[in-house]
């Protein structure tokens, strides 16, 4: 492969998400400059958010793929600044759910098939798998990401909350679910505060993620090594203490206690109303 | 809300999405028109993909979110003609994964984390709980939609294959994948035969899936009506048989059969190494 000109606005690209093991080359217009230069937001001004814009929003979720056309999400859209204080508290004390002005709640939501069983009289035994679990989580999740380009192309920034999983039943309770419905995650969306920037974050390099024609495990290794390196780098540049990537994969395997009461989930999961068969 | 011109290709996107029932405005850019005009392609010419469309498509897939930086998602790129016409084979006789030239098996991966414990000799339990599967087809879910954004932007057509999932453990086998790894669903990328061109399907209508502050189960009912109507005419325009959405759903839920060996889903990942704590 030809080497990108390194002044190019892709190579500056392939540079901030990947260090100095990029790809040699890609393929670039408007719409993948954006998606390479996505940065979670933590840090935003309390500014209102553009009329019109929760709309916005969900033609673009509603536009990504949906499993056999199920639809089996729903977003519950919070503004409202005492649901916003509990849901940071719910999720760890994450400070950035109560200075924006909205959190999305993205659905993994069997109650709306449910319901519509119910009132005919049917069976909905075919919801109560994993299988069923696992389309809906997939379908919010697809929908969520459409969200999150829409966004960031309209200046916001967002950053997902998966820290709401640690609490399943109070934030249903706080979204109102009916049974069969659980928040997956949380997104926050908001206006970036220009004086406390976001950083764009390294990842793991291509050869790691990326597998020809077959999964290789043991060629990870070497290349695992060398983005250490980089997430250190990237750890001391930002504040953060810079005890690489390793460390942290291995400090969230290290026992159902490092889940930070995740590893209820299942049983979570079910007073909600999933079966998980 | 203002309503949006008729002849603008907001009003034009929306009355695709959503028939009658649209939002009366969105917000407007060529990032959102890319997403609004969102197609399942399921017929494909054969030709060559671009060269550098991987480290493009695996770029803009890593510059999506994922929790906590874990990067619990692997990918891998089967171009091999026999192994497509198997996992065509396995996804139900699905004729385009023979035909494209390339689909893109998205991975759960906790084999990755779980090998880099077992090299340094420390536990790895905490990724045995149902909260890392989900947050591995979360990851895996989100890196995929940012891949199929960029395909679409340089004009290339997706579809997501879920029925990957009747049969985890071949395709894993195909893949290659090691154990404590799942494919979670199939994404066949190619060029979209002009002759056989793809329609936008109508969603549900906007008060459906949004909810403001809470989520209302009982207000779905009406829309939910009118929607089925928009789904018969479109399903009729396409040729399929018009039995609307509703029929869909119950049809989904009606028997563990419904699932076409999906209801096996547990057991198989339990196979394939995922706990599920």
């Amino acid at each position: 492969m030809a080497l990108e000109d390194p002044t190019s606005p892709a190579a500056n690209a392939l540079a901030q998400r990947y260090g100095v093991h990029a790809p040699a080359r890609i393929l670039w217009n408007d719409t993948i400059a954006h998606l390479l230069d996505h940065r979670t937001v933590r840090a935003f001004r309390p500014d209102a958010l553009p009329e019109d814009l929760l709309p916005t929003l969900v033609a673009a979720a509603q536009s990504a793929s949906t499993s056999s056309n199920l639809q089996l999400w729903s977003v519950v859209a919070i503004h409202d600044a005492a649901k916003r204080r509990e849901l940071a508290a719910l999720a760890g004390g994450q400070k950035h759910i109560e200075q924006a002005p909205l959190i999305l709640l993205w659905v993994a939501d069997l109650a709306r098939a449910k319901a519509l069983a119910a009132a005919e009289d049917k069976p909905s035994e075919g919801y109560d798998y994993l299988e069923s679990y696992t389309l809906a989580v997939v379908d919010a999740a697809l929908a969520a990401q459409n969200a999150v380009v829409a966004a960031e192309s309209l200046g916001l920034g967002t950053v997902y909350i998966g820290g709401l999983r640690n609490h399943p039943e109070e934030v249903a309770r706080v979204g109102g679910l009916p049974e069969g419905a659980a928040v997956v995650f949380g997104l926050v969306v908001g206006w970036p505060d220009a004086d406390r920037p976001a950083a764009i974050k390294p990842r793991l390099p291509q050869s790691v993620v990326l597998h020809d024609e077959a999964y290789d495990l043991a060629g990870q290794a070497a290349p695992i090594v060398a983005y250490d390196e980089t997430a250190r780098a990237f750890q001391a540049r930002t504040g953060q203490d810079p005890v690489g990537w390793r460390a942290l994969v291995l400090a969230r395997g290290a026992s159902a206690a490092a889940l930070k009461g995740r590893d209820r989930l299942k049983q979570a999961l079910r007073t909600l109303g999933f079966a998980l068969k």
